[in-house]
């Protein structure tokens, strides 16, 4: 889907133009142009960025490509600029996905180029449509509406994996199995994803901030340098929630640890309680006891009471001895 | 609650001002103004923010909404800066909570917002009541003394982790539990959140003392100098009880895994001293050696003689055998 | 073999020059000349080097030894350009080999040596044989041209490492052995091979985009610069696949814990639920209760119903007793 | 304790100067005044500080106030600088004490503050006393003889404590105890408040070799050089011992591992030669072979020896078994 | 052993100068002076230093101590250099030994001092005495000579170590010991040693190679350039075979824990195959089926066909319970 959007000198708007009005479009200095390009095959955008709007071939490439990090060109008269939005899916097996938003972002137009819906633009765009001071703080400034509602989304995103890191905590000091380590792990993927993007995102949103750009007014600085802010403190979170979740497979590995403790204790008590007593019946069991044999006295009342004695003082004090070396 | 705080040209201290009086106070180029904003909701400081101290729109949306990371702007005519105090519960799930504490900084004003009472805000609060001199060194010197006291919480915050964490190594080496793990676990967390405070924080101070601000007097910054080398020092300590808490864990699975050697060690004593007499014992308990079968030799006083130190002398040698193979 | 093209100051081309003829077409400033030396041994490439194109003895000494990491030396007339061509082959014992690409790149010539045959070489050179466009853009083109396809040739390997690496995590969460710990092993070792020589590749390609250098045109550096992009990238890749394979060695061990935690528990139950009636069988086993001892009611009936009563219940009651102590 | 020493502009050399003798001879600039704190409670060290020496109020703070790390204030007529000595206790429970010295370091005077003796300054002190010499360098020169000699400190324990490091190692290879790990945990944590102040104590150096600093002469650099270059090696030497300290836990662990595997391959060769043998011999027991259930042929002499022929292979055959799947 | 090396302005060789005649010699400016000092006592070598060569007292002191780091001192007419000649001896205890070789070099004399024999050093003289223009490069190339032959010499060290890794990785994936444990951790302590010595080494060659020293030719620049980039290598092979080291760890407690398993598996089928037989033939055992009792039902043909069946069909319930159950 490619729509378009124009905001005359006058103040003026217009949507659904075709390649001849946008080319005439860029003549006006005061003008404001956003295309925007959904999901179109390259060869359907390719024509359109050369000859239109006169892209170097290399930034056409960028952006025809997808899987590219976060980078910011400068190509004079326009920028080339890839990021990244983000959707977390909780339980999901791959829980991050990216999709890449590529824009142009020259003194009076715009071009956003995305392969998959990207709701930032679909909400910039509406709100375009609704209300023209949108698009009054020119190209730079509908570039910053658009960049601050994709961080937005980044936010929604860490704060729901942050939940879900809390909540993987509890289950695995109460009850951690195959699937929670599963889903830790899948998580664990995501977060390493996202400090891919988010560190060279950053850089982007830094050099809009600092760099002398020329399609960058002066005074609209500022609002990169809050994007720039924002990401910053979206590193850090990152990074210390990559922090919690090896916490987290520290906190599995104790608990089994201490559970594996827990088994063989019990296993050592009913060995240690049993064998000694099991020994001194199969001691009785033995023929030299027998009816004919002349050890009557082995078997008679006395001896029995002694044994009766010694079957439950054994276990008692191997319970005794067993504490003492195993600490149960 | 917003509370206020004139010391005119001539040194007089006046408290509870209006929105009007603040105004003009303002214009006293002399005079310092301190208004405090404590657990106010947005809507009521936005417009004094707004109108009466003129703030631009994105740094009076920094101070309202919360959770920044600690960040220094200048905005030429005053600065923007944001810290955070720190409280440490003993025992708690999050042992360790911070509050956001936003100062606007100017030649001869200081306004400061946060959402919830800020002990160090009390405290300096109470001072320049008492003690006209504490406003006598202009508005940087104020700033200063409320941050000198702010940090001054958290070494006595570090002092207490310190002291805890002390306890736990010794629990740890002694008589390790879930629940200690746990609670390591909980300090470990607040740890990593500290640092991603203490850090930019001390940029802040950084800033303070080295950068040429227009509303920082030069003599000034030294005040700011000694903010920051606590912060540096309290970076330093905050990395090191980090690693003291991965000793700990080191320590928990060592001692685990010690008695779990010492448990296995106890089961195998007593496999390897019962399991060949036990065998022994039902050797003889076969019917072949029954009154009517003819073995009467194999159940006679000399058998049973042999047999007895048979029975005597198997574990013993058993015992130096396991004590061999397995280092009991 | 060595095999040499020359493109004319006209356009033509020719191959298959002997030494003069190089040394004849090097004196036209405005032609283009491609030596190609594979696998040749250091005696045949040494005298080339040093009669007919004057290379400084040093830089001729570094491409005649192999194992070099990539670099770029600076020889004001020329430079001299060490990268690396990678193959990856899935399962082999050492799945990740490296074959050396030096060059001599001047102002009209390109020389290339290298031991094995390097697709990326290959496929370079046919392609300048059909389309002599491709040697229209100068010596500096002319070596992005082949560095390019070697980079894809990184591209492609890298995203068969991906895709062993998936592979390899769900093998390792359902049926790990010591086969595919050889395999990830054998996979770590590559990606550290990997990131050795990708690394300073990249910094090579930086300073080819970067540097002043007298023979790379102002306008071609671009070309490098997108090189040097797709270098950072793989080294983000890289780095993150690392961290892929740590988490799969760390699902490996979880996963060999949890497995040993089933074992023990199998073990313990077992020994639980039979050693305490295999006693009891023991102590009826004991010749107190033979035929002619006078304890006939221990072996009336009444008792016998009472112990098999016991035989059963005893179980049970061990099976709850253990299901709560080791949570089962 | 206070004591004094002044070196007159005519080399003769004085001690025991009280306050009124200090503050005139402070004003001899060819002159030498040292005065030394040891152990004074702050309200004595104050005024001297503030009215004789005429300290900026936040110096005299930071080094009243102990627990600093190490650094050096440039307060143009003076240096405040703070270091540390240490000292290592073989077998302690905290191995490593370190001890504050803060120095005043004018033109023509070294004012010293400890709270605990150090034997650095107590040798220089010494020196000074014996031989005049040492006081003709200046006040610079003076104070790196201080720091040269509690250098020589570090080097000492840093050498004690590599040799106690081989000594655990070896003990961890052969017989690792609790205590063991408990001693090399307290290393573990000295080395870490080590590095805490051997890196500051290393830019205090370095800034004194460096900056261009008024107290001290340019030709004395050389001298406070050579001190940084034996803190930087004393960092390198503590980073690879920390390194060393982590290698002893992990042998620690493996041995650990290796022996509990030793004892559970004892205890299943136990298990498996004698529950095989113990059945039969079980086996044997039952009743149905009682003297009158007609079983006689089961219980006759070729029985026997079959059972017992069976006895021996039994054991013979599960042990070759067991070795194949538990590689004994 | 003192031994002395001068080339005349005119290219005569003399060797076995005595103090005088090496003065004098240092006073021909487009001499050459070679002089080495051998496993020396300091004093011997400091007169010489002190008094025929001028060196500073520090730098003295530097050169003889040993267990420096290496460094670079520049005093203007000479410099001084520490480097390290490092040895690997497979399968010793500390493999690595390490050996200081310090040099004064001038303008056209070289000073070298070592306490034990360096093979590099010896190779570089008998060269020097076969062939003169080994010394006609000025001392600057001779030193260059030393270093480059001393390098070679980190190669063949660190190809031996590799091959030795590869070893220790097959061994212990097939039958780990103790041993091979403690030979994998004495070859970490070395490259940890070795580390500690190639990283400074690698800036002393990187200051020879970029900083303008007086004494080295700026044409002879690019040699030390060779060296710093060999030691460039060297240090990424260091760091990777550290990385090779930590997997061999690794893979050992992985293969350790794969065995354990395995043992826990034995243990467990066994037990789980002989305890329920083994309590069934226990039951039998009783007295209540002795031959008086009135229980000759239970102990009569069809009871014995039964028990004969339970006793073949139970263990193999179980196998494929415990099958099912412990993954075996």
């Amino acid at each position: 889907m490619i729509r378009s959007l124009y905001r005359t000198k006058a103040g003026e708007l217009r949507v659904g133009l075709d390649a001849a009005d946008i080319a005439s479009a860029l003549r006006d200095p005061s003008g404001l142009v956003w295309v925007d390009f959904e999901g179109e095959p390259p060869e359907v955008c390719e024509p359109m960025f050369t000859q239109v709007f006169h892209f170097h071939p290399l930034a056409v490439d960028d952006a025809l490509t997808e899987t590219h990090v976060p980078k910011l060109d400068d190509w004079a008269d326009y920028l080339y600029i890839a990021i990244h939005a983000i959707r977390y899916e909780h339980g999901a097996e791959n829980p991050l996905t990216t999709h890449e938003l590529d824009a142009f972002l020259g003194r009076n137009y715009l071009v956003t180029h995305h392969d998959d819906p990207i709701p930032a633009v679909q909400r910039t765009w509406d709100r375009c449509q609704r209300d023209a001071r949108q698009v009054a703080g020119g190209a730079d400034h509908l570039y910053y509406a658009v960049a601050d509602e994709l961080i937005m989304g980044y936010m929604h995103s860490v704060e729901a994996i942050d939940e879900d890191l809390e909540d993987f905590e509890d289950v695995v000091f109460e009850r951690p199995t195959s699937e929670t380590l599963a889903s830790v792990f899948a998580l664990k993927r995501g977060l390493l994803q996202l400090r891919r993007i988010v560190s060279p995102q950053r850089e982007v949103f830094n050099k809009l901030a600092r760099d002398d750009l020329r399609v960058i007014d002066r005074k609209d600085r500022i609002y990169f340098r809050d994007v720039y802010d924002h990401l910053v403190r979206l590193h850090d979170i990152n990074e210390s929630m990559r922090d919690q979740v090896s916490g987290i497979l520290e906190i599995y590995l104790s608990v089994i640890n201490n559970r594996m403790n827990e088994i063989m204790k019990t296993l050592t008590i009913i060995t240690t309680l049993f064998m000694p007593i099991s020994f001194l019946t199969g001691f009785f069991g033995m023929n030299f006891f027998g009816p004919t044999t002349g050890f009557d006295l082995w078997t008679s009342w006395p001896a029995f009471a002694v044994t009766l004695a010694v079957l439950v003082l054994t276990p008692a004090f191997f319970f005794v001895w067993v504490r003492r070396r195993a600490w149960i």
